[in-house]
């Protein structure tokens, strides 16, 4: 069962996006915090059983900030959530799809993820998560 | 409460991105429709309480088409469901939110929806779905 855990929405400034996200359209600012073994900092949007997250990048040499400037704002990734993330890496990888590691990382919460490579999903950074146990 | 209703994926090709989608990643293909009146055809893979929904386009003057060849493939629009779809337009326009349309269209389903112009949500084509009754 795949469940849609979270799309990440690169923002130049984390306030200035919450008057729409937030205080026009409505959603609940849960919390926002610092990852700066990714370069930002990010607004916890909840969504039913999903969330937006906003990222503001910190540091200009991340792969957001790069992004960012390359891009401008918008959506920078689709994260879903899968039962068995080593088995859904092993499918991918099986079916030719690039991994931007080769082995699961794990965030300051201890949950593991991984990112397919958007040249090998059709043009979307897709993010697994791991269930949370 | 606001909820995530479907990621809109723009591809060149419907069968071709189920190689990723649905074979590699395992979604569940629910079914393919076609939606003129938007000029797609679309694959709608659901993914727990929400859906991934891979937009082909069908007409090249159509949004999608015009968005595909300007960007490539990759996630078009996100859709949120909303308790009041009115209610939730008329607050996003005292915002000073742009509004696609000025009043709700309604899909093949009856389905009543509305767009937010990606210039003022900061980047993102957010689209708004009244809540199923």
């Amino acid at each position: 069962m795949i469940k849609i855990n979270h799309i990440a929405v690169v923002v130049p400034d984390l306030e200035a996006a919450q008057a729409f996200w937030v205080e026009a359209l409505g959603l609940p600012l849960e919390r926002v915090a610092s990852v700066p073994e990714e370069g930002v900092d990010v607004a916890f949007l909840p969504a039913g059983e999903g969330e937006i997250e906003l990222l503001q990048p910190t540091d200009p040499e991340s792969g957001v900030a790069r992004y960012l400037e390359k891009r401008g704002p918008g959506i920078h990734h689709l994260c879903l959530e899968v039962d068995d993330l080593e088995g859904a890496m092993a499918r991918l990888r099986a079916a030719g799809v690039e991994l931007i590691t080769e082995q699961p990382r794990r965030n300051a919460e201890g949950r593991a993820y991984a990112f397919a490579h958007p040249r090998s999903t059709g043009g979307v950074l897709v993010e697994l998560y791991a269930r949370r146990d």
